[in-house]
């Protein structure tokens, strides 16, 4: 399967994250800026891409579901910025360059991810408003949203990382932790691409499969790259749990071959539209950083 | 005019706030448990009481709006967590316990805070979900609500409070600050309120006009009693500007006193039904606490 070329579809994300961002007076100018820090440069974009690929594998125009792609982008990097807190993992770098807590101070970085988390909302409604989508569904995007991205989701899931922090988790626990943490908001990613669509009920299960084999997948590889990566120990310095310290490289590799694999069986249900997502799956296992 | 009584209003608000909150697995009870903690006991819950009087001055029934009204609530709550904590006003009291950061910890309060703002709006879209709203209208409530308690609205109040910390702000820049800080989601409780009741467009501009005002006459109304109750001299400690400090005790009172009378004229557009509104603005600019 050749390589797929993303270029096009994240260049209208960048775009649409761009224009979407809320007007400001000159005396609020800098918590925009503090916005756009986060959502700048660096960023893989492959959730709000999942938003448009399922769109369009679900015969949407995927134009249509930019908004909500937007919006699923907004609520990653909020919780990119609250998560490099002093009081969560301590980062001083993101993507490169400083985090926002180290650039603009802590308390500004703690209402420039409040702000993203709220404008998130906003972009969900938007869809509606602009007619690119019906509003039952817009609204039905909003509960997704909400409830992968809050308590019973991402929130709950890095809530289990700090607990586990100490070290000592097993490997359920990893699992059930990384379900949240990271595959709740790639769940989201992907339903909000079907209801940007109005795609059939029969397609739901088969993206939330998707979804959570390859937010899995992802996050173990995540723990491969930063293994083979000497310079990055981050986790090892708060002794952090693992894939790697849970279950050693190989089995790691093994594990998320395997759930790359599944993610790609749930597609089939999307049959030649699936494709695409197929390959990005693929070529996410394959990625080297 | 009598003294109004919203005791059964509020037992309603505080019923659907509780049984609203998400589903959670055990692993998760504690999120639930300190979203809990914040959202119990000692609120005055003024704002979803707008939305619920609001609904009904308008026409509608105030159940239809109770889930707006608990969205309302939960962002507020989450605003109380966030400003709480030891980067930005660092109080260690709320309400005459603990505030969550000196209960839970900073990284927990920070997550229980995140996880209600995320809740808010899961409820804005239950209440077209359970067809006690049109979606049109929720749609609307999630775009007030997010770009009112955003950067454009509270957030954006947030931010410039901090800025002024040092001191030194003028009276513009004060008012410019409450008007966001507070003004701007008793604005979106307001609005809420009317978009339960489908409440038709020229209802809307009183409604801001009045909960800019009352915004106003509430925050100026809490510098005075802070100011007159000795005990707290929290903001003295910050040397942050208040409307005693800007303006002196008498001139402030009659500040309150005028935004109150402009919350009471903007709320004439709706006749005879605007009564407990204007009984409202009244009972809370007499209040003592």
């Amino acid at each position: 399967m050749a390589e797929p070329d993303f270029t096009a579809y994240i260049d209208r994300i960048e775009a649409e994250v761009e224009r979407d961002l809320p007007a400001l007076p000159p005396s609020l100018s800098h918590v925009g800026d503090m916005m756009r820090y986060s959502l700048a440069g660096g960023g893989k974009r492959i959730r709000p891409l999942l938003t448009l690929l399922f769109c369009e594998a679900a015969g949407g125009d995927p134009e249509n579901a930019l908004p909500f792609a937007a919006a699923v982008e907004y609520v990653h990097t909020y919780s990119l910025i609250h998560d490099d807190l002093p009081c969560m993992d301590n980062d001083d770098v993101r993507r490169g360059k400083p985090s926002s807590h180290v650039r603009f101070g802590e308390a500004n970085a703690l209402l420039a991810g409040d702000a993203l988390l709220t404008h998130a909302f906003a972009a969900v409604a938007k869809a509606a408003e602009t007619g690119k989508v019906p509003a039952e569904n817009a609204v039905a995007a909003v509960r997704e949203l909400s409830l992968l991205a809050g308590a019973p989701g991402m929130v709950g899931g890095q809530y289990l990382d700090l607990k586990n922090e100490g070290g000592g988790s097993d490997a359920d626990s990893l699992l059930e932790m990384d379900s949240l943490k990271t595959g709740a908001l790639i769940e989201a990613a992907c339903v909000l691409g079907l209801l940007a669509a109005g795609a059939p009920e029969p397609l739901f299960m088969p993206a939330r499969k998707f979804a959570r084999a390859l937010g899995l997948a992802f996050q173990i590889k995540d723990d491969l790259i930063e293994y083979e990566d000497e310079n990055d120990l981050s986790d090892e310095k708060n002794e952090k749990s693992t894939y790697i310290t849970g279950f050693g490289a190989a089995e790691a590799a093994r594990l998320a071959a395997d759930y790359t694999r599944q993610a790609v069986d749930a597609i089939s249900a999307f049959g030649e539209k699936g494709e695409t997502l197929a390959a990005l799956a693929a070529a996410l296992l394959d990625r080297k950083s």
